[in-house]
C-alpha cells in the first residue's frame, strides 16, 4: 500500500517496449503527481496503428524507440489522486471517471497560446518517443486540465475510444469546420474512417459517402453510419494514375448520383487511407471551393492533381491528433448518443495478453475471419 | 463615324487567333452595349503567358479554341459609351479611365452568390473558349461592375497591369489572408511571382524571401521587392525528389537564419512556377499551421510532401485568378504608391506588332539579354 | 385562359394594402415572365409581424407605403411558366412544388458579389415599399434562383414556412456559426423565437433555454425544442435596468446550473424580442467570447452593457432577414425531419378571409384563448 | 549585493497605493525567480488611465484596491536574471532589452487554451487587484514568455509604450481583422486612440478619420496618424440623442466625402471614448456588414442604435487589453518605422516625482497649457 494514500496500490505494472518485437511486462513505479498533476488508475486501453507500428517498427518517422516505452495512449480510467496544485474550479474528484488525453504541450510556445497545441514542439505524448510512459499500465499522471470527465452512462471501453474519435472530431469540425447539411465523402473504412463518418453523421451531415475496396468493410460501413458506399472500379492495366483517379471520381459521381457543383455536390472529402489514388480521387470529386482533409500521420510523398486544386480553388488540409475543444466534443457527442462506439469495438483482451491484442490488430481479421476494427486491452487489475 | 454615338469610330480591328501559330488582324463590328453594358476603348493591353500558350497550343487543359478566338485579356481604355441600364449609382461616366475586368459570372449559381465569382461554371472570360472576344482590339463591352475607374495619376500601362496584380492580391490577401508583419517567402521571380512580392511588401510583409534558379531575375527581385532572395542548390545525383526538397529549405533556412517555427519564422508559401521542387520546399520550409498558395494554372500532377501537410497541419489553397474585391484593393495598392507598376513593364509595341510582342514573351529575353518581364501592346489608334 | 399558356387562369386576385387598415381584392394582371424569370402559382401563405405592421402603421422605420401594395411574402407555391433564359442547369420544371424565397438583389453591388445579398440596397422585396408586390395572391414571378425545390413529402404549409425558418437559419448557423454541443439560450417564445430553438436543437445545441415571461408559450417550447425554460423574476422598485439584468442573468444561471464560463456555459444568445432587459439579460448571461445575434427588425435604441462586451470580448450581431445558403439549408432539415414546423401552425384562412387572418395574428389569442403561433392563408383557387 | 547573483542591487523600491489618493514609497523585497520566471529591472514606465482611476477612486469596477498595491504595468527594462526552467529555445538572455507584457494567465482554462488568454478568468496583471505587484519599482518578475526582445534601436521609451499600443495592435488587427485599404474611423485622440489612428495606418488604411471634440487634438491627431479630421456639430436643444447621432454621421459623410456604402464607406470603427454619442455616430457612419469595436473597459451602460446593428448587420467588438500576438507585431511595427512612439511621450518624470506625474496625466494639460498625451517615469536608478 502507498502509504501516502492508502487506496493505491504499490506496484504499477507496465507493457514496455525494448526493441522491434521485444515486448515484456516491467514493474514501474507509481508516478508520483505534483503541482496539478492528477493520477489516473487506467481502466482500458485500445491499441492504435501506432503502437503496432512501434512494435514492428521501433520507429514512425523521425520518432525512434531509443529506450524502453510504455506502450499505449487510448485510455479511460478512474481518478486516484491530485497533485496538491489541482483548482478546485476544475471539478476533478477522486473516484471521477475519465477519458484521458494522451499528450500536453508546454503551454508556453506561440503553439501552445495560439490555441493549436496539438503543434506544440515540446509536446509530452504517451507512448510517442522520446517519452518513455504510455497508458498499458496501472497508473498514468497527467495535468489536470487532460482528463475529461465522462458520466457514468458512458462506459470504460466508450471512454478509452474518445481518443480515436476526437481524431475525427479535430479533423470535420474542428479543421473543416463541417456544418449541417454538408455532403462528405470519406475514404477508408477503417477505424478513423468510420469515426469520421459517425462524426459527420453527426453533425448532420446530409450524405457520408464511404469508399473502400472491401466489400465487408463497406457493409459494415452503411450500417454503422454511411448514407452511402462506393468500391472503385479497377485501375486499367496503362492507365495513368491521375487518369484513373478522375475516372474513379466519375463513377462515384454516376453511380451515386452527386453532381460536380451545386446542391449536392461534395463539400468535404476525409481522407483516413493514406492511398495516393484515394487523395487524387477525393480532390477530383469536391465541388468547387471545398475542403479536403488528410487525416492521420498520412503516406510521406503523395502525387497531388494540383490544377484541380487550382482551378477549384480547393482547401487541403492536414489534421494532425486533436487539439483545444475536440474531447468535450466527442464526450458530448457520445453522451447524447449522437455516436454508438459500441459496435467499433470487435474484439477485448486481459493484461496479461496484450501482446495477442498486437498481434491480432495488426492481422486485420481474427481466426473466424471477423474483421478486427477496434481491440481493447483490461489495466492490470 | 457610328452615327449614335458620335465619337466612336465604326470599325475594331482585332488581333485574332485562328488556329495554332496562326494570327490575323480581322474587322469586327463594334460592339452594341444592351442593359448594364458598358463599352470601353482600349488603350493597353498586358500579354500573359495563357495567351502565348493558346497562340502555340491552341488550348489550355480543356479550354480549346476551336474557333477565331480574340486574344488579350489585360487592359485598360477609357468608356466610350453606357448602356441604358447602367445605374446612376455606378458613378461611371464617358471618358472614364478604368482597368477592365475581362470576366464575369453568371450572378445566379452558388459560386457567384457565395462572393466566389471566379468559380462560376459559367464564367465568361475574355480570350478564354468558348468565348470568342479578346481585348486586343479597339473597342471591347462588359457589364458595368468589371469596369473599375483609375484615377488620372495612374497610367493606361499601370491599368493594364491591374489584372495581373489581381492575381497577386488575390492570392496574398483574398486567400491566404496576409497581415502586417507576417514573413512570405515567393517561389519565381516572374512577372506573376514579381507582383506577389510586391503586394506582399505593400501589405507589410515583415519579410519578402525570392527564390529562383536564376541570378539575374534575383537581383531584380531584390532590387524591386524582395528582402531576401535564394538560389536552391543544385540537386544530387541519384538524390529523391522530396530529400531534395528538406535540403533545400534547410539550406535556405541557415542561409537566411529563418528558424523553422516561432518568431521569424515563415507564415506564407506562394508559388508561381509549378515546379514540383519548389512546391515541396515551400511546404518544407514553412512553420506549423502555415499556408501554401498554388497561384495560377499549375501543373496537372505534383507529388506533395504530404507528411510536412499533416505533421504541420499546413493549409494548401489554390489560388485561381481573382474575384471579389481583388481589383479594387490592387488598385488601390498602385493609386496609394504602394505598388509600383513601372519597372515590370520592359518592351512595349505597336498594335501592328503584336505578334512580335508575343514572340520576345515567348523567348523570355530580347536580343539585348534583358529579361522581359511584361510586354505591352498599345491598342489600334 | 392565358392564349400563351393554357394552364395559367387569366386573372391574378390579390390582397392588397391601401392605406392603413384600408386592405382591398384587387384584380391586377398575371406578371409576365421574361429573361431567367419564373411564375408561380402561390399555394400557401403565411403571415408575418411586418405585414400586420403595415396593415396598421403603413411604414416601417423608413419603408413608407405611399401606394398600393400586395401584402403577403412567405409562400410556397408550384412553378406555372418559366422564362425563356431559365437555365436547364437549374433543373426547374413545370409544375414542380418550391419555397418561395420573396427577395433578390440587384446582383452587381459590393454586397451581392460578396455574398451578402441581403443588404443589397435595390433589394427587391415582396411586400415591403417602394416594391407594390407581394405573395397574398394567385400568380407571383421571380427570378429562378430565389425557387427552391421542395420534396413531395414537404407540405406546402411547411413550404410557406421556409421563409421564417430561414431567418433562424440565417442567425445561427450562417452568422453565429453554431456548431454542434454549443449552448444556446433563446429570448422569446414567438414564432422567430420558437423557430431559433427548432434550428438550434436541429444544429445539435447541448442545451437550447427559452426565456419568456408567459409560461405556456414556455410550455410549448418545452414540448417544442427547447431543453430548458425559465421565466425571469419581476422587477424590484427601483432597481436599475441593468442592475435587473444582471440579476436575471444570475437567477437563471442559478435555476439552471449553468456556469458562468468553462464547460457547459452559455455560447451563444438569440433575443428574438427586442426588448431591452432580455437583450441586457442575454448579454450578463454570454460566457467570454460568446456570441450575440439580434434578430429581426429590432427596436431602435437599446442601452447595452458595454462594460460586459468589453470584459468579455462578446461579438453582438445584427441579423437581417436570409442570405446564401440559408434557405437551401432551412430546406434540408425539414425534408430530412430534423425540424418540425407542423406544431407551430396554429390557425388557417381561406384566401377571402384574409383580413380576419390579420386580425388573429395582432390579436395573439383566438377565441378559445389558444395562443396563435403562425397564422397560413390560402392562395385564390 | 544579493549574493547569488552580484550585479543585483538588494532593494527594490516601489511606488504604493495604499488607499485613495495615499501613495507611499515602500521598500520590497527583489523578487525570487523560480522555474520558468525572469526578473526585469525596469527602465521605464508609462501612466496609464487605470493607474490613475486606482489612486483617484480605489477601484475600477470589481477591481477593489484593499491592500496596498503597487502601480504601474507599462514598462521596459533589461533582463537581470533567468529562472533555472528558462528554456534556451526563448532565446532570452541576461542583458536583454525588454518590453513587459504585464499579465499573464493561468494556461490551462479554455479561454487560455483556446489562445484568448486575455480572456482567463484566473489572470494575474500588474497593478490589478487582486494582485498586489506592479511595475512602478526597481525590479519585476514574469513568465519568460511574457518578455518580448526589443532591437537596441528600439528605446526604452518606446519599449514601454509598447503596452498601449497593444491595445490598439489588439482592437484592429486581431479583433476587427484590419485590412489594407480599409477605411477606419476612430473616436478620441487622446493616447488609446492616436495610438488606433498609428495602428490603422501602419496596417494600410486607406482613410483614418479622427474624430473629437477639442480641435488642438485633432491637429496633433492630423499632423500623427489620421488622414482626416471631424469635429462633431453641436447637439441641438431637446435633440434626440439617436437623431443626433444619425445627424453627426451624415455631417461627417458630407464634410468628408464619404459614400454610406460602396467604395470609399467606412469599415471600421474604433471607439476610444466610451461616450454614448460616439458610439452611436460609428455605428450609423458604419457601411453594411461593417465592424465596430469598443477598446478599453468602456462604460457601464450604453444605449445603441440597434436598429442600425440589425439592418447594416454590423459586427459589434468589445476589445480588452491584448492577447496572443499582439506584443509581437506591436514591436515589429515599431522596429520597421510604420509606428512612431516618440511623439506622443510628452512628459517625462524622476522616480521620485511619481505621485507629480498622476497629477499632470489626470489634469490632461501642463502649465503651459500644453496638451499631455503620454507621461513617462523612469525607473529607480
Amino acid at each position: 500500500m502507498c502509504p501516502s494514500c492508502p487506496a493505491l496500490k504499490e506496484d504499477n505494472p507496465s507493457f514496455v517496449l525494448h526493441g522491434i518485437h521485444n515486448t515484456q511486462y516491467d514493474e514501474r513505479p507509481v508516478p508520483e503527481v505534483q503541482n496539478d498533476e492528477v493520477l489516473v488508475q487506467i481502466a482500458k486501453t485500445g491499441i492504435c496503428g501506432s503502437d503496432v507500428h512501434y512494435l514492428e517498427h521501433g520507429r514512425i518517422g523521425s520518432f525512434v524507440v531509443d529506450q524502453p516505452m510504455c506502450l499505449g495512449h487510448e485510455s479511460s480510467g478512474t481518478i486516484v489522486k491530485l497533485g496538491p496544485g489541482v483548482p478546485a474550479s476544475s471539478g476533478l474528484t477522486i473516484g471521477q471517471k475519465v477519458a484521458v488525453e494522451p499528450g500536453f504541450g508546454c503551454r508556453t510556445c506561440v503553439q501552445c497560446k495560439s490555441g493549436l497545441y496539438e503543434l506544440c514542439p515540446n509536446m509530452t505524448f504517451a507512448a510517442t518517443p522520446p517519452f518513455t510512459y504510455g497508458t498499458l499500465c496501472r497508473y498514468y499522471k497527467l495535468p489536470f486540465d487532460m482528463l475529461h470527465p465522462i458520466s457514468e452512462q458512458v462506459s470504460f471501453e466508450d471512454g478509452a475510444m474518445i481518443e480515436p474519435l476526437s481524431v475525427a472530431v479535430h479533423s470535420l469540425s474542428n479543421l473543416a469546420k463541417m456544418k449541417s447539411g454538408d455532403n462528405v465523402v470519406i475514404f477508408g473504412a477503417g477505424p478513423v474512417g468510420l469515426l469520421c463518418m459517425a462524426v459527420a453523421k453527426a453533425l448532420g451531415a446530409a450524405r457520408v459517402v464511404a469508399v473502400d475496396i472491401q466489400k465487408e468493410r463497406l457493409d459494415f460501413a452503411k450500417a454503422y453510419a454511411a448514407t452511402d458506399v462506393f468500391i472503385p472500379p479497377p485501375k486499367n492495366e496503362g492507365e495513368g494514375a491521375d487518369v484513373y483517379a478522375e475516372r474513379n471520381a466519375a463513377a462515384l459521381r454516376e453511380a451515386l448520383s452527386i453532381p460536380a457543383l451545386g446542391a449536392g455536390s461534395l463539400d468535404i472529402c476525409i481522407d483516413a487511407t493514406g492511398a495516393p489514388v484515394c487523395i487524387s480521387t477525393g480532390l477530383h470529386l469536391l465541388r468547387p471551393a471545398g475542403t479536403f482533409v488528410q487525416v492521420g500521420m498520412g503516406p510521406s510523398t503523395v502525387p497531388l492533381p494540383m490544377f484541380a486544386i487550382v482551378v477549384k480553388q480547393l482547401t487541403v488540409l492536414g489534421s494532425f491528433r486533436y487539439g483545444q475543444g475536440d474531447y468535450p466534443l466527442a464526450i458530448s457527442l457520445v453522451d447524447r448518443g449522437l455516436v454508438d462506439l459500441k459496435p467499433l469495438v470487435t474484439h477485448r483482451y486481459k493484461f496479461a495478453d496484450a501482446l495477442e491484442a498486437f498481434e491480432l490488430t495488426r492481422a486485420g481479421k481474427d481466426k473466424e475471419g471477423k474483421p478486427v476494427i477496434k481491440v481493447i486491452i483490461d489495466a492490470p487489475l
